[in-house]
């Protein structure tokens, strides 16, 4: 797997080389990242990038130093696939951090901007950043009936006691030897995944329950995607009413523009929100947990409202217009108010049951 | 086990029932928990509560909402003893969040007046949060030739692939079944932890390594705890030299004024620091990777050079001078300029032979 990895990091080399052995200035070529070049595509429901790509030259004193940083991450990322071995990108930041032979200029002076050029990596090369061997923060964990493969264990993720498998940043290298569930909810709160693995609502209800803390890896958004293509499992959402909820969701199914050039592995254009809705709120009286929104909120939410994927699609305007008018979000946990259990033992089991989703 | 805590909570209810039938002003008392009441136990080396405490009224305007809101989370905490369910932080501040009858007052108006009940509870009734069944966000991975056993399954912390066995918000029921280690290495970076996972630290050094995410949560604490203190495990900090790496271990060793009362249950005095020291930086030319320390940096520094625990530590005292002299910090991610494996290969394993840690 790996080889075919190593030789489009080695046809990449190549290029340069054959520029250099033609008296040519060296060039790569560099699909564009910015807005201009993301569109939405209906067909696929999916962020993705565009056609444009511009020329980054080796003699140019604007582009000289991005195209090094560039090979730079190249270089470590090639020896990385050699080793078989993954860094982090704070790692891959400190390998390439040096000075320039013969000038007092840094490689890199800020992560940020080794980062950049790896994202300009992933697309110069059409290999993900896990593809590439370089990994971030992890964070989240799983439990389901699931058998899996894992760097040589195997690992049943029914049998974790309270914790469960603690999700890595890559999971491309993850086998699944069994699959024995209806869907897959994720959920960015630990406490709510806390609260249904002990009532075992992932037992009950046949699913596989995801959580992180807030912000959604690419390692979860990968693992979610590979249950979803792979074996067919709906994905569902559990979010709080509230701007940033939606924004998780929105990510989620349709992609960031940010990482539109990562949609292919990441979107899940088949996800279902299944939070906390204004109706919830009129049906179980939540209206007493009301937290005030503050300009900020209101400014996310005008965006969503905004968005192409959002604007046609009733039933969430009717959502935004009604968040609107009372001024105030709602959190899941509000809930635990009509008691601990309720949401694994009612809530969710009813809303499953009726499809109360929104697409 | 939970009987035990039943009782306590019982015995509560029971001493104010008591006072209701004399005529007199119920009344709790709440030891006090503010620095005056904070001594570091030369011979426990553990930072501990004194034995200052204050009594708590019902018919007094100033203590009356206080001592509704810790019987209110009293009340909460024997309901899940009774269903033998954990509740999160949140879950217990949205179970009491309602109006007093025939009022416009909340019980409770922001979750930080639930937690400081529950903080209070916990001095009251001498049970820890996890005793009485309230979690927290759980975070945090741990791999090693460990075997568990939790919530009724067997776990095989040397069997868990790439991800590892995510730490719960509670570590009270885990029994340890077969400890094959010499000790554990805690780190709060992801990132150092997946590098060791990779490369069979773990199993080369028999040893346990645990992760978090920058902060250490009550459930690692109190996991490390249980390993030092029922397996006689060393516990080493891997940590950047910063004084924020400093605190992470001096708050793991000694125990932290905000929780002092629970250093019985957490704190680990014979700790000991194996991150970046300004001998590393000497010796591993790490200088160039110096971070520049801002006025919050030395802030800190001074602090903890005051500490009483530090004060008279010559070791410590020379690093806090050395940096001072360097104004900078260094992060342990900067051994990956000498090779993506070289902390695995060549800096710990060197370290821990020689035995070059601080105490």
């Amino acid at each position: 797997m790996t080889n075919k990895q190593l030789e489009k990091l080695k046809e990449l080399g190549n290029d340069i080389i054959k520029d250099i052995d033609k008296n040519k200035n060296p060039s790569i070529d560099v699909p564009i990242r910015t807005l201009a070049n993301v569109q939405f595509n209906q067909k696929t429901k999916k962020l993705e990038l565009g056609k444009k790509s511009a020329k980054r030259f080796f003699f140019n004193v604007g582009h000289a130093k991005k195209f090094l940083q560039t090979l730079a991450v190249a270089s470590v990322s090639k020896e990385l696939l050699g080793l078989d071995k993954n860094a982090h990108l704070r790692d891959v930041f400190y390998s390439i951090k040096r000075t320039i032979p013969n000038t007092d200029v840094n490689i890199v002076d800020e992560q940020s901007e080794s980062d950049k050029a790896i994202e300009d990596l992933e697309l110069i090369s059409d290999l993900s950043r896990e593809q590439l061997h370089i990994t971030a923060n992890k964070a989240g964990s799983v439990v389901g009936s699931v058998v899996i493969e894992d760097d040589g264990d195997i690992i049943d993720w029914s049998k974790l006691g309270s914790g469960g498998w603690s999700i890595p940043s890559t999971v491309e290298k993850v086998k699944f030897k069994k699959v024995n569930a209806k869907f897959v909810l994720y959920m960015e709160k630990a406490g709510t995944w806390e609260r249904l693995r002990e009532d075992r609502f992932w037992e009950k209800q046949k699913c596989i329950i995801v959580s992180s803390h807030g912000q959604t890896t690419r390692g979860i958004r990968r693992l979610l995607q590979r249950l979803n293509q792979e074996h067919n499992l709906p994905i569902y959402v559990l979010a709080d009413f509230d701007p940033w909820g939606f924004y998780i969701y929105s990510v989620l199914k349709f992609g960031s523009i940010n990482l539109a050039h990562a949609s292919e592995t990441m979107a899940l254009p088949k996800a279902k929100f299944l939070g906390i809705t204004a109706d919830d709120i009129e049906k179980y009286n939540l209206k007493k947990h009301f937290i005030k929104m503050k300009e900020i909120d209101f400014t996310r939410l005008k965006q969503i409202m905004n968005y192409e994927w959002f604007k046609n699609n009733k039933e969430w305007q009717r959502q935004f217009k009604l968040m609107n008018s009372y001024k105030a979000k709602v959190e899941i946990q509000s809930l635990s108010s009509r008691g601990i259990t309720f949401i694994s033992e009612k809530y969710l089991p009813e809303k499953i049951k009726e499809a109360k989703f929104l697409d």
